[in-house]
């Protein structure tokens, strides 16, 4: 095991890994901004650093300053929780020169998964289902050889992009061509750089993701699978496991697809192999996370298996004590992102003082966060207050657990909103309850009507 | 199911029930004292009434107040909660009466079971095993006569007594009819009422109990056993299940042995066979609480079902859903209870302004509570502050992940101690971690040094 590790994040998942360190016997070190001297890891963890101002830049994602801290504290391995530095190669190869253990797959790994066309190649290789078209930009002329091959409706997309942003359908095969050329010039001006390519387009999409975990000694597991289908914008907002109504069988063939695909990857750790599911029951590989997700609770609540701690352990060499037999996951757990945003006012985020805070308690009911009272929230970072999660026998009983734990929550401040009143009426959406939603649920919701007050009950919460 | 339950309890468990009420959709009523105007289930419940000054016996106990308070606001079932009225056969009756159903088992079985004599002729005519003695009162000549007949030691109880006052270990037949004696009169001093009893005396015994839930129809299973042998003067401390290290079988044996008992019964909703486990594992019944119990939180844990939502489907006729298969208990689950009492001051208890109370969080941690940040224990009650729970796959873990969630949980106000260090300690003793502890164990860590003072870290928690 490790000697001391140093965790290069914050938040709640800064307070998460330092939990893990604390169950594993491990000492741990927090690094911080000047806007972050105040957060719960500070305290929490062993020792804690100042790494920097609080542009992300010039702290979280400055890789010297990270690499000095491990140095100045004796930390043998590095914790890069999610976002941030988590999937860079250029870090892993720099914490690898150093001497120092990024606690995640290889850099090789990370490069090859992180590379759309390469990662495509491999998954190919791999027997994953692939969704037709591809990733390589192509010319105008090509892109509509493609597109009429695949069968419309297809879906131009900026080779730079991400997002949601510089992309667009094109059901009529008439107006491809005038389509592809406005997408490059979009891209041009939002990514500097203009190359797009195209891909079979599906609708009413639900996305599912498959928990991997693997050992350096060439054992690789699956924990299930995530819905992850509400979404504002491509960023989650509540997430499930298992995925409901999913035809007999899919979710163990998408489990062992994802684990071929690890084993094909050679890679080392937790991570997410993400997939899009058709109306049909087909689904098609889109990418792989390759770090701790931020819905991982889920998985840890149906399983009973402590993900953090297992990704350090294998980080640290040791093989997997559990086979896939092993694992049997029980009842549905659901999670909440409980975001500092405004929904009556388009989401902006609303930092500052959280002067009330008493966190939903009780049977099934589990919070993850970095927010006390008397915390200030800083406009620098994401707008996560608090990961709230519930388990229950069946997913009814865990969504009116869910209802009531929201409900429960008390989060004030002066200026502050939350979205925990939005995820109560997404919560209470027949489509969601029938488990018919798809990816574009949020915008319908938003769609049919303004959001509901924050704070007040909207008659579409009432719970009897 | 009701229409509406009126909580007929406070602090942590009279919002533990105002959550099951809200996850089955029942609209509930707290009731509060002047003391408890203030605590979480006043707001947390649908509605509430005050029912009389800080005095238990003017408030909680009032059973008439109670009742009125039912009939005012429409209810027609009310939970009891532990405590209080939750065992009065007569309270029951008042139910009945009134119209109102009581949660809970019929007040005849009320009756029975809590008559130490009728309670004991049930269990032996259902085959339970008995400690060999007997609980009715005894003249010195029949007393010494059934002391030989049994074997030495003995131990003397006052009939009228209860929590460990008034007993007398007889070790030497010589000094029995002496010892006898005294005892007799030492609860003629006590409890007005100098009848005494004799039973086989015990060392080194543990406390094993078992949850069992019963419908209406004649169904009753058992939910696995809790250890509760951690106690301070008979006052639970830690609790877990399973029950470690105990010979193969015996969980198993003692609850079918339960399950027995409670048909014998005619037992109906969730109720709990205490038994002394003897080191030679000879298990004997003590009696049974015939309600909810404060440690029921590590049996949900473990079996992943909510016993009080399930207490109020079978109290509104329900018939269980699960057969004996169904129920498989997975992991370990340890519960400390937090109280705001000195333990460098012989446990005194602290009342007074919370101003700090940060929950420990994260994966598999459980806090049960009624405080909040400002809000005031009231000194009229229990000096329970908070349950915390956790659960991991094996004792081992689940004992550490305790002391970093005991350390985690900041719980301060300007004269409030805690038990937490204190309980911390419990959990860093060699006999704790090995389960070779006894009934005695508090006794022995409270003998061999003074309690590291509230809020230092003492050398035995270096969690290393």
């Amino acid at each position: 095991m490790f000697q001391k590790i140093l965790i290069a994040n914050r938040g709640e998942i800064a307070v998460r890994v330092a939990r893990a360190c604390k169950q594993l016997g491990v000492p741990s070190v927090a690094v911080y901004s000047t806007a972050d001297r105040d957060s719960a890891v500070v305290r929490l963890a062993d020792e804690a650093v100042h790494i920097g101002p609080a542009q992300p830049g010039r702290s979280y994602l400055n890789a010297a300053a990270v690499l000095q801290a491990a140095d100045q504290c004796g930390a043998d391995a590095i914790h890069p929780g999610y976002g941030f530095l988590s999937e860079s190669p250029d870090f892993a190869d720099a914490c690898e020169a150093a001497g120092v253990t990024l606690i995640g797959p290889p850099a090789a790994v990370l490069a090859e998964l992180g590379d759309k066309t390469s990662a495509r190649a491999l998954m190919t290789r791999a027997g994953l289902p692939l969704l037709p078209g591809g990733v390589d930009p192509l010319d105008v002329d090509a892109a509509g050889d493609l597109a009429r091959r695949i069968g419309f409706p297809v879906i131009i997309k900026a080779a730079a992009g991400g997002g949601g942003r510089g992309m667009t359908v094109v059901t009529d095969p008439a107006r491809f061509a005038d389509d592809f050329r406005r997408t490059q010039a979009t891209a041009q001006v939002l990514f500097g750089d203009g190359r797009v390519y195209v891909e079979k387009y599906l609708s009413q999409t639900r996305h599912v993701e498959i928990q991997v975990l693997c050992d350096g000694h060439g054992n690789a597991v699956h924990l299930g699978e995530r819905d992850c289908t509400v979404q504002r914008r491509h960023q989650k907002l509540i997430e499930e496991s298992p995925a409901p109504a999913l035809p007999d069988g899919l979710a163990e063939r998408m489990g062992r697809s994802a684990v071929a695909g690890a084993v094909a990857a050679g890679y080392v750790g937790v991570g997410t192999f993400e997939f899009l599911l058709a109306p049909d029951g087909s689904y098609y590989f889109m990418e792989v996370n390759c770090r701790i997700q931020v819905e991982h609770p889920v998985t840890e609540m149906t399983t009973g298996i402590d993900l953090v701690a297992e990704q350090i352990k294998v980080a640290a060499g040791a093989r997997l004590t559990v086979t896939q037999e092993d694992i049997r996951p029980r009842g549905v757990a659901i999670e909440c992102r409980v975001n500092a945003e405004d929904p009556a006012n388009g989401f902006a985020p609303t930092p500052g003082l959280v002067d009330e805070f008493v966190p939903a308690g009780g049977p099934f009911v589990r919070v993850d966060t970095h927010v006390y009272p008397g915390y200030v929230v800083p406009p620098n970072y994401d707008s996560l207050l608090a990961k709230l999660v519930v388990w229950a026998p069946n997913r009814a009983e865990a969504i009116t657990r869910m209802r009531h734990a929201l409900a429960e929550f008390r989060v004030r401040g002066p200026r502050l909103r939350t979205t925990q009143d939005f995820l109560g009426d997404v919560l209470a959406h027949p489509k969601f309850a029938a488990a018919e939603h798809s990816t574009s649920l949020v915008e319908e919701l938003l769609a049919s009507g303004p959001a509901a007050p924050d704070g007040a009950r909207s008659p579409g919460k009432a719970l009897t």
